[in-house]
């Protein structure tokens, strides 16, 4: 008999980070009747919920809509919450306060943040790269940037991005962790071969925040985006960000200049004059009712050390490949995501050519990770919640339906 | 003394969409205690809570995002929500199906609205008119439309449209509805010298939707835009939607091109290829908690006529000033919103020096309205939810505050 359950449950026993599993919501009702409950390891696609969340909304609608209606914009802190939440994102990618706001989505923020790069750059650099295997949207929108902004767009691996760049180069679009393979790219040497040929680097953080550490300031970043439904636990469709690093944010130029982030927005001036600071990143109508559940969902990261949580995904990561590779027979599934730690994110991606009927036999069995177009079954590990425990058990299980 | 309360009672005795109120929450718990609850007159800034909202948000909350967790992009119907919520707006602003989806700012969809009307335009044509009275978001936005596109913008009052219509005409951005003095431009004759000038229409219908009939498939209207959180009573900062008429819709170019537009998103492809109808417009992941919030709140509209709600807003607004009339000595006021019905939409603006004094006093005294700057009193009217006696009230209280 294997030796792992036993040690999923010692390594359980040693994991500082476990009661932080109590924070969150994850044995339903369904669950608990039909025996245990599942296993989430899809937290890399919508995070699991904060238990506090739903009172924290529900007082949202209740009293701050339903009872002071208008007058939350200024009391219950409406109006600032982009910039306030962005505040409480920035530890979480080493950043200083005043260089992120919250609004809109992950692919509206990389049109900013393309568009803006282009115009900091010099006027004579006419290309863009794109990461070629970054998550479809990036390269869709980094085309309509190219295509308004009269710039071309060139599709390159960030292993070629170096050699790439040259005196054409506006900007670059990188992916931090892929969210295919789980590769993680190495941000400091990539921004710094960037700025080495005077272009601006600008970073999608949508599968690396929240799961380990990022360090915009640190490594000098120009420009990032990210999504905050995935390790941020923010909810369904939450609101995405924008870094705006401060020593640019003067020349911060939005294609987007929606009211909100006029110098003074209810001046109604019909003159645009941008405001300073990350604020200028604001477009619209802040959507309050997502934005103040991710406010909320933020809460579970009191007291925790991004530091921490990557020694936890890399532990967990680790661990499930062993079981892995001790509960499916050799050869059945290939590992596309890189064994070495530093280039790997907070997931695993498998290979395999049944991936799809698997990971629906899978679910079906309570062990939920998702498939990726055409072969890839995808296990996230979000070190918040996830256990030792519910990795042997998802290898496990997984063992049995390959077998 | 005045014969007005009397007659406000009367009017609501005889208001066949009287019991629409009770859909709503509008006596807060404060307002119990305090004696009357107040008068709510800024329901076209942020529409009151329909009252079975909350349960509703704490179900999609609670079992949809909590228990179901991924499982409810499908189970829950949280991937076609942005076009199904659109199909529930569609009536309201009579379209039929299959051409509006919600998501996104209004600022945002402005951006894609105006491009997409640019492209759709001959080549030829280099000049984009915008309303010079707009919200001004709608200006910013344009001018970012212009410059990313190469063309020309030019701020006109609509008044001055037809007159500046020509051949350079690519596409005209409105406001159906002045923000600030309340004035109803004339859609229909103003759409259609737009295309007998060979240009595309664009509306912004803020401030008409959900209170009077604007009629988009009837006249004929090319792309339109709106919020929710006004007249539709969404929530603070529910997600706008886009209306792109049928037959333009294969020419719809979005400058904004995300993954949720794409004909096979899933596929993952690194090439965009365009889906086909309105969710064409769909830009990243959709926000779910404000999408499925707004969904909750259409209910409210089961069984109204918008010609029903459009009676009844004339009514109340004629009512109101006939009251400011009676309770406020002459020339204290001037009234900026038209005479005519044909020329006013659901909202009152009054025009005194201290207008931001007076309306501290009015809602301190219960009486929401809002300030625009410099010296506008504005008093919207929700006929699904303001009565006679909301009017009567508002108005002898502030003849109070102004004498």
């Amino acid at each position: 008999m294997s030796e792992l359950p036993q040690l999923a449950k010692e390594l359980d026993q040693a994991d500082e980070l476990a009661p932080l599993r109590d924070r969150f919501v994850l044995d339903s009702a369904s669950g608990d009747a039909a025996g245990p409950a599942g296993v989430y390891l899809d937290g890399n696609s919508l995070g699991a919920l904060p238990a506090h969340v739903p009172d924290r909304v529900a007082d949202v609608v209740r009293r701050q809509w339903g009872e002071l209606r208008i007058r939350s914009w200024e009391e219950s802190g409406w109006w600032t919450a982009p910039e306030r939440i962005g505040d409480r994102i920035a530890p979480l990618v080493g950043a200083a306060p005043g260089q992120i706001v919250v609004g809109d989505s992950t692919s509206v923020n990389v049109f900013k943040a393309l568009v803006a790069a282009i115009r900091m750059a010099d006027a004579g650099r006419d290309e863009i790269l794109v990461d070629a295997t970054t998550f479809p949207t990036d390269g869709y929108i980094a085309e309509s940037a190219a295509r308004l902004t009269g710039r071309t767009l060139r599709a390159v691996t960030p292993a070629e991005v170096p050699a790439a760049l040259g005196d054409r180069t506006a900007a670059v679009l990188l992916n931090h962790v892929d969210y295919r393979t789980g590769r993680l790219h190495d941000l400091p040497a990539l921004t710094a071969a960037v700025h080495a040929c005077g272009a601006l680097a600008v970073w999608d953080l949508c599968h690396s925040a929240g799961a380990l550490p990022v360090g915009l300031d640190e490594h000098g970043v120009d420009l990032a985006v990210g999504c905050t439904y995935k390790y941020l636990n923010g909810g369904p469709g939450s609101p995405a960000y924008l870094y705006v690093r401060r020593e640019l944010q003067d020349r911060f130029d939005s294609p987007l200049p929606g009211w909100n982030s006029h110098a003074e927005p209810f001046g109604m001036s019909p003159s645009y004059a941008p405001a300073a600071g990350a604020v200028r990143g604001r477009v619209g109508t802040p959507d309050i009712l997502s934005l103040l559940a991710l406010e909320a969902a933020l809460d579970v990261w009191d007291g925790v050390s991004v530091d921490a949580v990557r020694a936890k995904s890399l532990a967990l990561t680790d661990f499930f490949l062993r079981c892995v590779d001790e509960y499916t027979e050799p050869g059945r599934v290939e590992c596309v995501t890189p064994g070495p730690h530093a280039e790997r994110g907070s997931q695993i991606a498998l290979r395999c050519p049944d991936a799809g009927e698997v990971m629906k036999r899978l679910i079906a069995r309570g062990v939920v990770g998702d498939f990726r177009h055409p072969d890839i079954l995808r296990f996230g590990f979000t070190p918040l919640y996830v256990s030792f425990r519910d990795a042997e058990r998802a290898a496990r299980t997984l063992g049995e339906e390959l077998a």
